[in-house]
């Protein structure tokens, strides 16, 4: 597929390998930039075809190496990786793009890796939402991978984790603390369990405990989650961890849930927007308005109870539309 | 005010003192059963005279001490006082009704207090809703003081506050962990600052950097959070804190702040009950619909994009409303 000629300049740029104009449109999605939208739209039909796989896990556990030894790994079979690392406590924040591990890693001038760290602003679903289309943009650029590390302290992870096809719950053998964070919604999102530094001792029995817990945990699906012993400063298990992703997002096309996941994602993405798009004007509207002023007049005199109130708005809307 | 005659009948036990009927209806209200909503908006005019007062601070600076030495204070001049704890991790929580401690301070038969828990279930915004309404129902019961009390736990604390017409941050002297939940907008709701434990080292100081902070905070008013120190163990300053209490609520009424909060507070309470129709309407509606299905495909062959898609729904609902 070639980009139309009648797309916006941005869009055709960013088809054409422009890592700059990459760059500049998705800050413009962090910005919450609308004059963006024309762009977004028209790279929407080139995205579909990238693995988005997320990597989530506490602090510690040594998420980042185990990035950079995917990306050693993937570079290595010619697969075009993007990585975005989201949450202020990530690594990858602050702009500051891996910090000094990474020089070691990779060859700047690689044109197969794009990063990008993305600031936690706001609420957890802004965030998630920002991130889905970033991974859109990396995915229409043309990337066949796209890494999306986030910082294992719940809710937001959980919402991230809805970007990916297949999520990665990095560990370490010594589960202590780290419960805490499985018990916040991490376990349920988990496709596949990384126990990372798989040489310190108990690596063994923490694989046995997650495999276990994995079977117990109810799922929408039969997938049962892998679990997979690496270390990422060895070099060791990245293969293996990789082919379980690649045997997850197998199992999601034979089984068809690819398709089912995607359309309830869909689904909940166009409700998102469409409910924002309803908020945003009825607040925009009421707010100017001089009847919500004499209802609050009303229920401050008590003469009004607040549920009424709303329901006295609800009903004018309704009736003005109608009438 | 009597009880009309034509209220529900639970709405007249209520007003008539009835304690098991108020229990009741608060259940209901944290069970979001909307059967209860014809009692709440009956008893919404014979709320408003109750002075709220929200007590929150971080876990160990014993909190739950100061609420039990307030409450001998207010009893012992004859105010009738209701407290509600919010949160898990409260002393309140679990219905366990102060556990042990409130034994030894209180004659069981006294009808002036009311004690409740609430389980922090869902989102901030969802909590302080029901409390709010909680707040009011003991109002309503005819309280004269109601005590909110919270866990500091940043959030929570700050939503919860914004039913309180006076807030209390309590903190002790030997400021550490605590200074990271006033970053977490305590130190933006708190009109006064209780250093509790005042007898251990370091209150002196304490309450010096907590004045000089307070001077340097933004706020939307002319108050200047007042400090006081205070020990709940040993009986002194309960007097201080509860005069900084009437001080600051004194304020509010001579400077016209409590009329203005009182309508903010409305404003937003209506447009929020009004937002969570509107979407529960939208929502239940596009839920069966077969246009959200056919959307949902376009985006999925890519040949529509999900922003495109939900501007499809939203001018769909208006011209289907308009014809």
């Amino acid at each position: 597929m070639t980009a139309a000629p009648r797309m916006p300049a941005a869009a055709r740029a960013v088809r054409a390998g422009d890592r700059r104009a990459l760059a500049r449109l998705i800050s413009q999605v962090e910005n919450r930039d609308r004059s963006a939208e024309p762009t977004l739209r028209a790279l929407y039909p080139f995205a579909g075809h990238a693995t988005i796989v997320g990597l989530t896990g506490p602090l510690g556990v040594g998420k980042s190496s185990l990035v950079n030894a995917l990306l050693r790994h993937l570079r290595a079979q010619d697969h075009t990786v993007g990585v975005i690392g989201v949450d202020p406590s990530s690594p990858f924040s602050g702009g500051s793009v891996l910090g000094d591990r990474i020089r070691i890693d990779r060859d700047p001038a690689d044109s197969g890796i794009f990063f990008r760290s993305m600031a936690s602003r706001g609420h957890a679903g802004g965030l998630a939402a920002s991130t889905r289309e970033v991974t859109r943009l990396l995915d229409a650029f043309g990337m066949d991978v796209v890494l999306v590390e986030t910082a294992g302290s719940g809710q937001v992870d959980v919402e991230v984790g809805r970007v990916a096809s297949t999520n990665v719950v990095v560990l370490v053998p010594h589960l202590g603390d780290e419960v805490q964070s499985l018990k916040a919604g991490l376990f349920e999102i988990a496709d596949i369990f990384c126990v990372n530094k798989a040489d310190l001792p108990g690596a063994d029995g923490a694989a046995r405990y997650l495999s276990e817990l994995a079977g117990l945990t109810p799922r929408s699906d039969a997938w049962r989650p892998k679990v997979v012993q690496a270390s990422a400063v060895n070099g060791t298990g990245i293969e293996a961890l990789w082919s379980a992703v690649e045997a997850h997002e197998s199992y999601l096309k034979t089984s068809g849930q690819d398709r089912a996941l995607l359309r309830e994602r869909i689904r909940d993405e166009v409700l998102d927007l469409y409910r924002d798009r309803l908020l945003t004007e009825a607040t925009d509207r009421l707010e100017r308005s001089p009847e919500l002023d004499a209802l609050v007049t009303a229920v401050e005199e008590r003469s009004l109870d607040p549920r009424s109130a709303a329901e006295r708005l609800y009903r004018g809307r309704s009736a003005g539309r109608g009438g």
